[in-house]
């Protein structure tokens, strides 16, 4: 189909072993899969794990992998019995495949498949998005409308996973929210609990200048987290003072324990914590203040993509993206990720 | 009033200083009061906290504080604004008393109204149920029909929590459900499962005469858990294997955290936790585990007390009553519960 | 207390016979009770069936009575038990007085009381607000923030009802909605959709200059119904097609059964529509639909007062009023009303 | 395949034209289908429907169609992508195919499905299940555990629609639930809400014969309603009187106006009434309840399968199945079904 092209790709051999290099393309093009040709790719903190360690969780590398699963891309070919799609259509991916079969799936909550975990692209074993050519089944592709740029495009697959917390932790008009964490996840659900109508939203962020981009973008209030001293049940009061009563939610999008318990400890009677962020393999946290006064934490997980928040303007992703690099300096671009350098957010990775 | 009349009381004084003593009855009946003489209390968790340790978490005795929360009592006095009872009713006594003005009273949650923690009959300052009269307002008690029995009518407040956990927790036909902790509680909660219409239901105990009992009311398959040998994580695999499935809820009554860990492991993806038992100030716990598979852990507090159930024989409570003592000898069966010896389970003293 | 003070009043004495008139004024002031000089009241659709044939639905006029329910007032009295306010307060007036007593109290829907209907301000036999002064229990008058003005209080009354709706509806961020009638109840449906974050809302009725008006606030599309000619599954079909898809949710304002079954049609399968307006004894609509579609149909009736949305300037309801009247020419406004004349809305008499 | 054998089938060609007659097999059996040999088949008033008018609502009969949708079948060949089931393997037949794609199969709505309704068995344009060989999609059939009768196996599929029903009616313990019609959907949702835990189920029909058999099978009363003297309003007062309240759910199983009225008038205020019945193409009902009282109108149709309740006992589907008609006799069986015979509930042919 396609044997000569250029596929310059991201692939990961092992710890500390990342390669800019070309890899084959797939030559058989399934009935119902479209042939992409990548455009934007978004990194995250899977993708910083996988090139220090060589492993996400459970999930190792055993032969080169190409990473990267955030990501926008063009329809280059279609299979024929491929309906939804067309050639030179923008997509948005939807890296994690599920089986369609199994009672989650049916259940319409497949991103709780177990397949899918085992499908899902820039996870061992399966290939990610980060070389110029792959095919991919078109039901698992969203059409971008005109007005979704590529990096929003992107953008879909974590803010899929942020309107989905948002959903399940009921967030509506009238209500307070805290954001624990101001990385990409945490803006996406400040920018996402507004489109909600929730009234005042405050964020806490480590880092100053995420929070100076927070403040513009309209946060209510931002706090900076000095790590050496920080204190999860004072903070907590002092939130719910500045906030002049408990928030009714709290999305927690650090993964940090003490971040979690401060949740806890601020989140109002009969209140919800949505545990976005991921921590280590266990976490110590108040969880005697669950039951005592009837807080639920909610887990949330990937999902389906929705793109219409963002086609309709009422979430305005545009903003997050502080730094492109062309795939040549692909290598380079996850170093910097790394590096969290002050003013740095999202980074994307562009063919 | 009743100026000349018994009334024992059983009073603590502070840690180890447990007294069986006359109490002054109060004169004076409220408009909307009932005097009460009482006929049946149990004890919980809490009466042996404030034993031993003349507190509960931040409830400290600072006076001499008669103790008791779960009780049965008769009607003798009504005030005169009273309508919903007469002299000589039976009733179930709701001791934390809200107070009906605050937005969680408004909003039919009065279990989390700031104020009902204030005035919880048995917890510092307010004196409990252990004697054998006093004036309680007729909002706040229940008349027992007929055909529950004095023991029953004491174990409302308890049972009330259990219920209000299985309609958190959406306990519904066909659902399996592993209920982590053999006590009063999780027997509540494994008899109230099944007349939620669960399907099979599992339970777990550091005591075999416990999972006897359990095994004797109809539950599915009880564990006996060596605390020596506790794996949280190889348990949840057995629990899992030998239900066929993993169980779509659990009932964690125990507080304890590698219990807790348990549940979360075994919880199917999408699943939820009920956090019933109080552990303490913080758990180490898996907590990435209700991110990465969308596990809810659900806090349950106390509830308005709910007959129905027990009047209409869908569950059967009597059996969980091992020991009867005589008020008379009321601080041997505090320090006889203490002592959790095989056969016993909820202990009453009566009057 | 009061005895030699002006109290002109608004009193309805039988069909077509509404008096302007002084009335007494309660000289004991209870313990809970505030006593209030009445600021706004606006005017509804009961207020025109009172006047018109002297009774509204069962509740019959026959005594003297005075009208109005949806009013704000300044605190000019206090009992000696209320906390909650103190004089010179400005407060919206919660006009149903539950009893805080039975299941539906107890259980947070305190708006399904039955009592409360018999203590209903403003429907026989309980005196309305359209008197200068007169007592209210404190615990249900609520106060007003200084950036909510006197209209504006009075028009809780009335969008505590349509939030309540929306809450019961699940509206959300990202969803479309169909509003039925352009009166004060559907222009409130139709802000209230838009700040719990609907994408688009479009709106009908038969009057065009109250869509004009709906245009101008923000309305994504406007229908002027001709109910000589109004086909309701083809309005449904032009609808859908504009829409670009079927409405979420339809909230039905009017209680047309023309209107009512034009929503079922358009509403989406497995969608709602909220029942808002009241119409006759009995409707005829395709109730079918409802099995084959899965779709329901949500009553919602008056709700506790919730002011926040207000405060926060989430929702800007200025602009309704679009008449006021003093006291003395409260007949002629009520007249003016009936005759629903182009350009009006939201008509208030104030003191 | 299979060109020789003897393929009865029960076709209609048009109003009042059923034919037993012979139909071809499908010679090619797809890579992920099965191929069946129908062993019993139940009919429903759809069936009844075909028979009179050629046609079912909007589905008419043009070409013959074999009719039949209630199903259990044996498996007797498999396709070379078939995982899920093998050869002799006895199923339920799920009739409705969605289309796995659309929102609302990937909502897990796949009842909702647009789609399903045109590939659904037994309406035009897609043959039914009374023939003895057909192929079906594997995904799309439910294997039967060895305890569940084949009867048992065809009435999965209203079951199913039951069991949901049940659950978007929130049904749980404690409640009390009227069902009016005690037809085969009535019956099973009697049965179905009491392993759901209902308190009380009251239980309305014209038929004396099926209201004794649910008296046999536990219902707490049974009302025979005379059609010429039967007021709604009345009857839903007796009801409530004889409940001792009003019942909380209320399913209505019959389609008929006068049923649906008498439901609303009976739910307690909050309530639900489920619509499983299907009437005519309006009906006359009092909406202004559902607004005044908060009463919800919740639609339900058909849902996937769900095989667990009646494979664990709890519910018995098995008394139901009252007569049993060889398959050259199915023609005698739906006319038999049409008279409504006292005795009869559901009906079954079988090969």
């Amino acid at each position: 189909m396609l044997k000569n092209l250029d596929n310059l790709s991201l692939v990961i051999h092992g710890p500390n072993d990342l390669r800019l290099q070309q890899m084959p393309i797939k030559q058989h093009l399934g009935d119902n899969e479209c042939l992409l040709q990548t455009h934007s790719c978004g990194f995250c903190g899977t993708d910083l794990h996988l090139m220090d360690d060589g492993r996400m969780a459970d999930f190792v590398v055993k032969e080169p992998l190409v990473i990267g699963h955030e990501t926008s891309a063009r329809v280059i070919a279609v299979g024929k019995d491929v309906t939804n799609l067309k050639v030179g259509d923008r997509v948005a991916v939807e890296g994690a495949i599920p089986c369609q079969k199994c009672e989650y799936c049916r259940d319409g909550k497949y991103n709780l498949c177990p397949i899918s975990n085992t499908q899902a692209r820039g996870l061992p074993p399966k290939h990610g998005c980060l070389r110029r050519y792959y095919t991919h089944p078109s039901d698992f592709l969203f059409k971008l409308p005109d007005n979704v740029s590529w990096e929003e495009g992107a953008m879909c697959e974590p803010f899929a996973c942020i309107v989905h917390a948002c959903r399940r932790l009921n967030i509506t008009a009238g209500q307070n929210v805290l954001v624990c964490g101001a990385g990409a996840m945490g803006m996406m659900a400040f920018l996402c609990a507004k489109a909600f109508g929730a009234n005042k939203v405050f964020i806490t962020d480590l880092n100053k200048s995420r929070l100076a981009l927070a403040n513009t973008l309209g946060v209510d209030k931002s706090y900076v987290i000095d790590p050496k001293n920080f204190n999860d049940y004072e903070m907590a009061q002092t939130i719910i003072k500045d906030m002049g009563c408990n928030p009714d939610v709290c999305i927690e999008a650090t993964g940090n324990e003490t971040s979690t318990s401060m949740a806890i400890y601020a989140t109002k009677n009969g209140g919800k914590v949505g545990i976005v962020g991921l921590g280590g393999l266990k976490s110590t946290v108040p969880l005697v203040h669950t039951a005592m006064r009837e807080i639920d934490l909610i887990g949330v997980c990937s999902y389906p993509l929705a793109i219409s928040l963002i086609a309709s303007g009422k979430v305005n992703l545009k903003p997050l993206v502080t730094h492109k690099f062309p795939v040549t300096e692909a290598i380079d671009a996850l170093k910097f990720m790394k590096k969290n350098v002050e003013g740095s957010l999202k980074i994307m990775v562009q063919y």
